[in-house]
């Protein structure tokens, strides 16, 4: 039987989310006495379908990893039966995050090969946050940029409606749960149905009712009646268990009945667009829609003259169906060569990564986002470096934010983003320029390389 | 700023990881003391793109939620903030499941509508475990599915090739990594790179090295000596860093210098078929490739007469990339009128369930499935019913057989099914029959339902 049957990953727990090779490397690092200072990067390297940008989430999360992770003696005596020994056990029983990290700050729009976050660290510690921080900020960033999508989708056809995280139950596991109702927040969702998202991290929390509270009392009446006597003018009642438009009709007939002003009824399938508007004939409350939202039925309802004052969307914005994945990576891109931190990178094919640390210029013109410039950070680009420090020699230096102003920041760096790079299908790709320094460093590195491993 | 940044499900969490509409309908059954019986099917309504079967996972978490869930102080405090009255906190402070449950064993193989799992209790227990047990069994279901169809893909084209999961990082959160890790070992895959999980649900763990190994000293040729040294022949190699051919060959020398038969190499970008021939030319070990794998690149490699030993699987596998969702649900298909269960359904378009408890027959044939009759309970049907008791008055009746007796279930479940329905392309479908009393009990109450609520 297994240990534990739930397993959270509490604070204790954290050390060991981790892949085995990492530990495997680390314990190669500390037997061979090789602990070169390093720089790993953590970027993507291509933005998933129609998306035209990226925003960063999830380095609160990250922060709190690098400052609680600590491997305690279960996991150490765990690691003993697999094989590690004491060495690196006792390296692990004092591991104290001693380095440098720069970031973006979360709600910050980003592009391929900028990197959302770097660590500089020997690299018998950098080496370990791999895992955790790609799953991390990976997954967060991939849920933010959804949400920022069907908030534009609003933005652009809507009228400033509500959007709603209902997507817990098809989210992948109880943290993806919770981590996509607060990166969907971020990027600008209005709320979450999941409670304790809500509470642990202050977020609106928003329902309604299912379709079993009307099926479990005799009559569709019967249940409306009875959530309006609890309820009055907060209720929402679900309207299509048996027939949209019936069922609107008796919210109406009951709303009139109890002499209450009903905040609203939902539509949750069929024809959206045809309903909604038949349903706003007949009600005079708020119209919530879900079923198989996504942003592009967000905005093919708007424009299709659909009638509704806010969205449920579930599955889609939290497994980011379309694109689950924004397939980003952990890479070495400097390591200390005689005493000197020099930039280094692999040739793997259709893997390119750009060496060394970097700053992740961006250049304004008209308080509207221009262009990129990924520099090599000791070179002279334009524009501003987006990157701040977030951790020196191991401290948190960093005032973290707080969910609401990442949120405002999400927002309003959106909104500097050139219009068609904003668009939901083939949006205009964002010029990254990669500065001259950086290119040049590229450039030789690779050719060195090359001509110390290409065969002839 | 947030109450916890990081926000671990833990047992005393769990209670409120639910959706808010669940709690608002809880507290209207209080309200209004309507507490009938009731019973909710969790199932899904179609198979994704290719899947001829769905592998059912994740009840070993879903008794642990069911046994451990419990509304602490704190979860009530929070409540009460949200506008909850004392009458509903009081029953939630004396939360105790007292219903029953049944279920189909992990690694049991199931089709659309039919019930994974049944859960009859008081509507105000039972309304509050949809979220939770959609999250947790819909998404094993689905990983352990897509496990399933890997070892498909090595039975039909390999020889018994090792499948390790290398996804945590890409997966959804921790909770993604852990629970992927689980159901995929469940599904059919070797073990997990993934440490924590390795430990919680004791999961052979698996791991090589890292580019950054090798980058991070000055030549290749060093990096392996230093690793070789280090672990002997339990080493495998990463070769790709700058040349595959040349690394493999700088591999196969530094195990000739050294005098150590290396465990193997690791291929992880590039031509794999084409690379991994002339690797196996050059070394005399394993050959583990990693890069974008799913079950139809694992299909295609070994069809393509690619050589390897083992493979590496990663975001495809624990996003179940290209169908990231089951799109189960947990309907409520009977409840208590006049003090006895009667089936009840809803009408919504394109949304049919069939009502009432339920029985999910297997009929075989020389040891073979044949087919399934979806049959209501209490109807004599052919076949056997796959689902089995789990609670009984609340309390746990069911011997959970542990991880590896699951795997071991899943195993010989897939080996049972007609080989069409098992092709990872355009499967056959399974036939699904529906039981004559289900049908009659479905058409009779969906005619009672349209006379009462269609309009004219």
């Amino acid at each position: 039987m297994a240990r534990t049957t739930f397993a959270p990953v509490t604070d204790d727990a954290l050390a060991l989310f981790t892949d085995l090779y990492e530990l495997t490397m680390m314990q190669g690092y500390v037997e061979t006495g090789h602990t070169p200072e390093a720089t790993f990067s953590l970027f993507f390297r291509d933005l998933p379908t129609d998306r035209g940008y990226v925003v960063a989430a999830g380095l609160e999360q990250a922060v709190h990893y690098l400052e609680h992770l600590t491997f305690t003696d279960a996991a150490l005596d765990y690691l003993a039966t697999q094989g590690f020994g004491d060495a690196v056990l006792d390296a692990l029983a004092d591991f104290d995050f001693s380095g440098d990290v720069r970031a973006l700050p979360e709600g910050t729009v980003v592009f391929p090969d900028e990197p959302l976050l770097e660590v500089t660290a020997p690299i018998f510690e950098a080496q370990l946050f791999e895992t955790l921080l790609i799953n991390q900020v990976g997954f967060q960033s991939l849920v933010a940029t959804k949400a920022a999508r069907m908030r534009e989708a609003v933005d652009r056809h809507g009228d400033d409606q509500t959007i709603v995280d209902f997507g817990s139950r098809r989210a992948h596991g109880t943290d993806a749960g919770l981590k996509a109702a607060r990166a969907a927040y971020l990027g600008g969702v209005t709320g979450t149905s999941n409670v304790a998202a809500g509470r642990a991290f202050d977020i609106p929390v928003f329902g309604t009712m299912a379709h079993s509270w009307v099926q479990s009392f005799p009559t569709e009446r019967a249940a409306f009646e009875a959530f309006v006597d609890v309820y009055g003018d907060e209720s929402v009642l679900l309207v299509d268990t048996y027939d949209t438009v019936g069922g609107a009709e008796t919210a109406a007939a009951v709303a009139d009945e109890r002499d209450v002003d009903i905040r609203g009824v939902r539509l949750d399938s069929g024809d959206l667009v045809a309903l909604s508007k038949e349903v706003n004939d007949i009600v005079d409350c708020g119209i919530f829609v879900s079923s198989g939202l996504d942003e592009y039925a967000i905005a093919d309802f708007l424009t299709d003259g659909g009638v509704a004052t806010g969205f449920g969307p579930g599955t889609a914005l939290v497994t980011s169906k379309d694109a689950p994945t924004l397939d980003p990576v952990y890479k070495l891109v400097a390591v200390e060569r005689d005493g000197e931190l020099a930039p280094t990178m692999k040739l793997s094919t259709g893997k390119v990564t750009y060496p060394g640390q970097k700053s992740v210029n961006r250049v304004e013109r008209d308080g509207r986002f221009e262009r990129d410039v990924l520099a090599a950070r000791d070179e002279s680009a334009p524009g501003e470096d987006q990157l701040v420090d977030v951790f020196e020699d191991g401290d948190l230096v960093y005032d973290l934010p707080g969910l609401d102003a990442s949120r405002e920041r999400a927002r309003r760096q959106r909104e500097r983003l050139p219009e068609g790079t904003r668009a939901l299908r083939d949006p205009d790709p964002y010029p990254v320029d990669v500065g001259d320094g950086l290119a040049s460093v590229t450039e030789s590195l690779r050719a060195d390389l090359a001509a110390e491993y290409t065969p002839e």
